[in-house]
Parts: structure tokens; C-alpha cells; sequence
């Protein structure tokens, strides 16, 4: 069989089950959640988190995107992973393939946009690797700590928690849309600059992170760069929980609802590219969550409800709307 | 200007100029030495390496190897690094790049191979990421951890010290003259094997690396896999030395120096391919490396003596031959 036909989710599990798991001290391995988390001795009660995500000019980098912007977006996948562990990441690689008839130049401002997201966010750039390659491509992994009591994994939600997301949904496919010339909406130009700013230069939730693991209250988390609904499929299986959604309440942009209608929600669900954070929580604690809120100045919304497995994932009202395991998959059709 | 002119150790200089290096806890970073060091306060004494090594299938996999082979030889590359540090490996991450019409079979094989490797240093393999590309790419980063006091750079080598490596040079390079049909010599099958299994299943000098941190002795210390004259050099620029080196201890094989001639030294001194350690160490303490050469089985040559920079690289004997900086380079000409 050709990966094609496999599929991205079948591959990944045909891989990440020839990997020695849960021994210690790997408390999170391959495949288990955001990012990987190590125990050790030498750490006294922190847990090491250590995630790898690469992106390739021709799946990742839409045109129009700058060099330096390529680079800022690696940093902040990588990020976005660790935020989701409620970890705070510290240190930062990249491998780059280049294509050796590149400008210098280019490498430059990669280098340069790499940089600014880390130190940004206070991650130090520690090192790298070059080599060629036919397409451009960055490969980041960043590794943190997050105190044991406090890491946060995608299996913890529990029947009764409130699902909720930080941010707006939407901004990061609006902004392709634009980009591509295929939205001549009546937006304003902030919205546009934000729609365009949370596709080209997105800023991962670590402060809002590291605030969700300190309160105490949240059960699970996953980031939802590669869409809302591929989201909560992986959190439903990972908790084995169902959940319903309330569609007027996911975050989706005023404008973009009155700019794109029915469309902006399938965006907002199946599109993917926000670095927002997707959580559980439990139910009689959504004050504390108004205090991250105001701590952080980043809207969280309570957007559904946890519900048993066997009752599916779904969006409340009268259709009882199934929503599908679709999203952003590097290989073959969505099983 | 274009990456292939400006060449890979000046493009390397260009990227990590970008990048704050220096600041606490950074002990080490982008394009110091082998792996990155990072000292933080959770971890009692200890430091954590981290270090990012890519590999292309037209770049770093000969014809004839398998996708066992190339799972196993990128773990390899990057655990040798670890252990340049005298630093003991803890977990791995690999990002494959795999053409979307490779077979499933072949990514499972790479995983296979990965996974062998990893365990047999006890090393982790805690996660990955997989995307298309026309070519087939792996990148790994690893993380390890050294005890402060034992961490071993490349700045430390001293006037006077000795220059050592450890096992043979040229063993790689013999494999893939003898997998190219280039060399029909009339070699030993078991030298064969030994040949080839230096190119196809290299092991890295982990617990040498860890044993020769343990001594005490020993003042400087990095990896030669991109070829023993490109290393001494960038151990020349970090310590501030210059190498004599005496040709006849350059540990090649007696079956290679018989089937190649001079062309063997050639080969050991700027193919590379090698997983061998090169570092420096005491003049009056070469009694203790013996030990390590017990303990390990792993032979320990001294291969020359550490000079003043002013002095240069050079072999010793009538004619005082410079060794210049050539190997393996990914971009352009040697400068």
C-alpha cells in the first residue's frame, strides 16, 4: 500500500507503534498528545516536554507569505504544541532544506522571522542544521518544562466539563481567502489585518497556556492548528468522550459570519492554521476562567459541553449536525 | 548571492549570527559545538544537550542501503553528537519528509530502524512528524543530559595536550567505495563486513563519550563524522590551536592502507562517515584512557599533539604537509 491510500492518520500509527512506550520514564510518547513528556531524576518535580513539527513550502507556506514570516510560523507550531501541555518551552532547533540556487538573503530573513518568534516568547534559538533540498522546507522542535502536577494531557476530560477555546476561530482561513483573492468582501481593514496577521504571523498561546495549567480546574488540552473538528475528534479519542458543540457560540469573527454566512463556520471548523487552545474544564469553575481572561486580555469561550462517547461529536440543535473527522491531513483522503 | 556560492560554513555563520547566544541559560548554542547546553535551575547539576541532525536520500544515502539502514543511521548521527559532549542520550524525535508515492512498508522499515538504534543506546524515540516531499528526508533532534562538571566542549584543547580518536578512520568510506563497485581489492570478507557496516549501521561512541568525560582528563572532544580534517580544523577555531598530527597513528585499517595505499589516509582524512570520537587530553594522563579502552573495547590512539594556532595543521614528517579543510560539505566549494 502507498502512503497515499494509507492516509496521514494511519501512517502515524503505523509508525508510532514500533516505538518502545510508557516505560519510564516517557509518560507521554509518540502519537499520545501535543508534545512528549519525559520524568526525570535529575528534574526535581518538572517533567522535560519536547515536540517536532515541520512545514514544507508547497503544503505550508501559501503564497504571498514572506521569508520571514516562514520562519516566525515554524517557531510558533512548535510553541502552540508546547503552550497546549500548559509547559513553558525553552529552547529551540531547526533543520533547514534549501534549495541551493536560494539567496542568501532568503536564508536571512528565515533566520530572522525564526528569532523573533522565539525570543518573543522567550525561547532561545540553540541550534540547527543545513542541508539541500528541491523545496524549502523548516523543521523545528522545541523542548520545556512544566511542573508534574501541572501538565495538562489531551486524555482528561470527563462527562459534564465545559469545552472551551481561547481566541477567535476563522481569522487564520479568511486571511488565505484574501490572500488568494478569493473573498472580495465589505470588511473593514482591521479585520482584514488580523484575518491576514493570524495566518501569516500567528502568535501561539503560551501565556494563556501555562495561566490554564496554574488554575487548577482544566482536564484536557490540545491546540487546534489543524481545525477545530480534527480537534476534538482526537480529544474525544484520546479522553474517549463525546462531545456537543453550540455552533453561536465558537468564536468565529463578526465579520467574517457576515462576510462568508454559512461558509465562515465550515472554516472556522475544518480549516485550521489558528494556534488557539482547545480545553475541558470542569463545570463549576468557569469563574476562574474569567480570571485568566482578564489576566491574559485573550477571550475564552465556552463553546459545548463534554457527553459520553457513544453520543458522538456533535452540534447542538435540531439536526443534531454530526461533525466529521475532516481537517488539514498531510496525506491521502480523510478516512 | 546564492547558498551555493557562499558555501555551507558561511551560510551556517550567517544563520547563527541571528540567534542570542550567550545569555543564561544558554552554556552552548546555534553553531558552538556539537549539541546545544542548556543549565537550568530545575535540574540539579546537571545540564541538557540538544542537538538537530537532517538526512536526504541523495545527500546521505548511498545506493544499496536500506530503509532500515536510514532509519537506524539518523539516530546514529545525532546520538554521536550527544556523545562528543560526554553527555548521556535520553529521547529522540524524528520529522520524515516521505514522497506521497513511497510504500507504508518502506516508513515502517525507517521506523524499525530508528527504534533499533534508539534502544540499543537506551534512548527514547518520544515523537515525530510526518509530511510529504518529493524527496525522502528524516530529520532527528535528541536530548540528553550531562552532569556541569563533566560537560566536555570543543574550546578546552591546551598546548602540549594529546590528540586522540577513538576506533578506525575510513572504515565508511571503504563501504561505499565497495558498494559503488569502485574497490575490488582483495580484502578479507570480515573486513568487508566491517567496511560496510561502518557505512550502513554506524554505532555511535555513547558510553566512550560518557567514560571519556568520567576521566578527567580530557580537555576537548567532538565527533568526526563529516571527516577528521574538517573536524581538527573546527577544533582549531574554537580552542585556538593548531595540530601536529603523525601520519602513521591515523588509526585506517592495515587491510584498507593495503588494498588503497595512500589513498586510504585520503579517504580517512576527508570522507568521513565515520561515528568516531576526536578529542584532547592531558599529556601526563594517558594511562587513564588505557583504562577507558579496556572498560569500553574500543581502541584509543593518539594521533598527534596540540600546537600553537600560529603553527597550523599540518602532518608531521620531511615535508610538514598542511591538512586542509576539506569534507563533507552540503553547499558549494570548500573555501
Amino acid at each position: 500500500m502507498k502512503v497515499e491510500e494509507a492516509g496521514e492518520l494511519e501512517l502515524i500509527k503505523k509508525i508510532a507503534c514500533k516505538f518502545r512506550r510508557h516505560y519510564p520514564p516517557v509518560i507521554l510518547g509518540a502519537g499520545d498528545d501535543d508534545c512528549a513528556v519525559l520524568e526525570c531524576k535529575c528534574l526535581t518535580g518538572k517533567c522535560l516536554v519536547m515536540t517536532t513539527d515541520g512545514m514544507r513550502a508547497s503544503t505550508h507556506f501559501p503564497k504571498g507569505m514572506t521569508p520571514f514570516q516562514m520562519g516566525w510560523s515554524v517557531v510558533a507550531a512548535n510553541l502552540s504544541d508546547v503552550a497546549a501541555m500548559g509547559a513553558r518551552p525553552l529552547a529551540f532547533t531547526v533543520a533547514m532544506g534549501i534549495p541551493p540556487d536560494a539567496e542568501v538573503s532568503l536564508v536571512e530573513e528565515i533566520a530572522e522571522g525564526i528569532e523573533r518568534c522565539a525570543s518573543q516568547f522567550d525561547v532561545f534559538v540553540v541550534g540547527g542544521d543545513v542541508g539541500r533540498s528541491d523545496e524549502l522546507t523548516l523543521v523545528g522542535t522545541c523542548v520545556g518544562f512544566v511542573e508534574r502536577r501541572k501538565l495538562i494531557k489531551r486524555s482528561g476530560a470527563n462527562v459534564g466539563d465545559a469545552v472551551c477555546v481561547t481566541g477567535h476561530l476563522g481569522n487564520a482561513a479568511l486571511g488565505l481567502e484574501l490572500l488568494r483573492g478569493n473573498v472580495k468582501p465589505r470588511l473593514s481593514r482591521s479585520a482584514e489585518e488580523v484575518a491576514k496577521k493570524a495566518l501569516l504571523k500567528p502568535m501561539p498561546r503560551v501565556k494563556e497556556g501555562i495561566a490554564l495549567a496554574e488554575t487548577g480546574v482544566v482536564t484536557s488540552m490540545m491546540d487546534v492548528s489543524d481545525g477545530l473538528a480534527k480537534s476534538l475528534h482526537e480529544l474525544s479519542m484520546s479522553s474517549g468522550v463525546g462531545f456537543e458543540i453550540y455552533p453561536e457560540k465558537i468564536p468565529v469573527p463578526k465579520e467574517l459570519r457576515n462576510a462568508l454566512g454559512e461558509k465562515a463556520l465550515e472554516l472556522a471548523l475544518y480549516y485550521g492554521g489558528d494556534y488557539e487552545l482547545l480545553f475541558t474544564a470542569r463545570r463549576d469553575s468557569l469563574d476562574v476562567l474569567k480570571k485568566v481572561e482578564k489576566e491574559t486580555g485573550t477571550k475564552i469561550s465556552v463553546i459545548g459541553e463534554v457527553k459520553r462517547l457513544d453520543e458522538g461529536i456533535y452540534m447542538k440543535g435540531d439536526k443534531r449536525e454530526k461533525i466529521e473527522l475532516k481537517g488539514y491531513l498531510h496525506f491521502g483522503a480523510t478516512p
